[in-house]
């Protein structure tokens, strides 16, 4: 059987050329919505625009591991929707450790005496030692607790779901969010956003936190309450916070994140979607599909991951 | 035999106290040079002080890596010399790749735009796949070669001795030295002080290095032609250093280091002398010393390490 691809990407022509030269069986490309498309590789956004125009849609693959646009109930769910997992974690993993090591080693306030000629010979912190939580422990929380024993960490994960990572040391689960938290030199969210992630850094977690403890959000916007967390950093409540999402992106110009003390702002580039990666993945997933096979990372629309 | 010990350094109320818990035997303390010391624990320079009241000594313990006060052919060298090895090599690597996560996720530049609110969504790149040039592969270098391994690195190294690391994908020795810096992502220091490492990063090394390299110095000062880095920089012949060491320490005022652009200046801070550790050390080797076994780590005068 025949299968006919759309493309709905800013790097349309990329994913188009990395596709054509795998070769793939029994595919057509078409340039536009067409009745006889079936599948779909493209940012969730465009995806959900072009709904109504792909009456036989059966498979749509996203690029971004977030598929919220298309998980709204109003929308049609007749199409298996897989979303990008498996590709972050190195990336994340880099990132969460990079940020770590920038408090652990007072990078900034390296950078910043250096700029007023200033010789500062403070003794540096480090890693060893130090305990790390995640919230959410999926393939990318299972690359960050490896990377987080590598450099002799303790590492505590709270999940909704299984223990799936043996690198994790202790687990938490439902009630016990606010235990989870009590010890924690870094809380690291990574869950995505779901009825039951929204704002769950919110003032209880972060009062539950030591005093000396940094929040790092690489996760979904949603999952910080941001007035909660503006107060803590402005109470001193917790020493630092590290957002790469936020409610709003980009970030308003007039809001108090940007000049809020030891609030560290990275503008959504933890992980990139990076075409090789997604079309390794979604050739893979193409293979499947053509032979009738289970697909590779299906969104549940009730869940939501 | 009893053995009466001189500690010589700042923290020397931490160091009698870490020494005075482990209850060594036949082991007594003296507060300022007496006749009878035959070991003295503690900083070089301190140590150079007294080698003249101290007829008796018959061990040095440096709590440094660095002994160059004591190198000097002008004095003595009838006692055992043993320097600080194998509790630098966490923190060194901690700082190596801190600095080359900064370096890859622009975290210096992201704080800039941060406080000019500007939403700089640009790509991030990653170390997985870049190579790294160790100059120097000892306990340190290794430390640093198997945790540039667990990133996914390349791993270059240049030794004048042998090759006793695992995690180095390719060696160089001798007249290979521009051979081994023509690939370089990454060029880092990591040489003891010799005759034969002083200026060993000059003009040729920098030519040798590709247009985006970085140069990181955590070895030892005098291991850079500061003339020839500064004029690197400047001509954009490289991308960057990060400098933890220098000829001059603190580096001086007027130094043009201070604000030549792509340097990063850490103020002799990437590996903390522990006591802890150090203590840790000084009981090993004083129960060597106390059954008149060879010493860990001793320093040959005339290598100067």
């Amino acid at each position: 059987m025949s299968h006919k691809l759309l493309i709905l990407a800013q790097d349309e022509n990329k994913y188009r050329a990395l596709i054509e030269e795998a070769q793939l069986e029994d595919l057509e490309f078409a340039t536009q919505p067409e009745s006889d498309v079936d599948i779909v590789l493209g940012e969730p956004s465009r995806i959900k625009t072009a709904l109504g125009s792909l009456p036989a849609l059966a498979w749509a693959q996203s690029i971004w591991a977030g598929v919220e646009p298309l998980l709204d109930p109003a929308l049609r769910r007749d199409y298996a929707l897989t979303n990008a997992r498996g590709v972050f974690g190195e990336f994340m993993s880099e990132y969460v450790i990079g940020y770590l090591l920038a408090h652990e080693r007072r990078i900034f306030q390296k950078f910043e005496n250096q700029k007023n000629k200033i010789w500062e010979g403070s003794d540096t912190g480090t890693l060893r030692g130090k305990t790390i939580g995640l919230l959410g422990v999926g393939s990318i929380g299972a690359e960050v607790a490896l990377t987080a024993k590598f450099f002799g960490m303790q590492v505590r994960g709270y999940t909704l779901g299984s223990e799936t990572s043996k690198h994790v040391d202790e687990y938490f689960h439902g009630d016990n969010l606010l235990e989870f938290a009590n010890r924690l030199d870094y809380l690291v969210n990574i869950l995505p956003n779901t009825n039951n992630t929204r704002k769950i850094i919110n003032a209880d977690l972060l009062n539950a936190l030591p005093q000396h403890a940094i929040v790092i959000n690489v996760g979904r916007g949603p999952a910080v309450d941001e007035s909660a967390l503006l107060a803590a950093l402005n109470q001193n409540k917790i020493a630092g916070a590290v957002l790469d999402v936020f409610e709003q992106e980009p970030l308003p110009k007039e809001h108090p994140f940007w000049t809020t003390p030891n609030l560290i702002i990275t503008f959504h580039t933890a992980a990139p979607s990076l075409p090789e990666d997604i079309t390794h993945l979604f050739i893979e997933n193409y293979e499947l599909f053509n032979e009738d096979q289970p697909l590779m990372y299906q969104v549940n629309f009730e869940k939501g991951y």
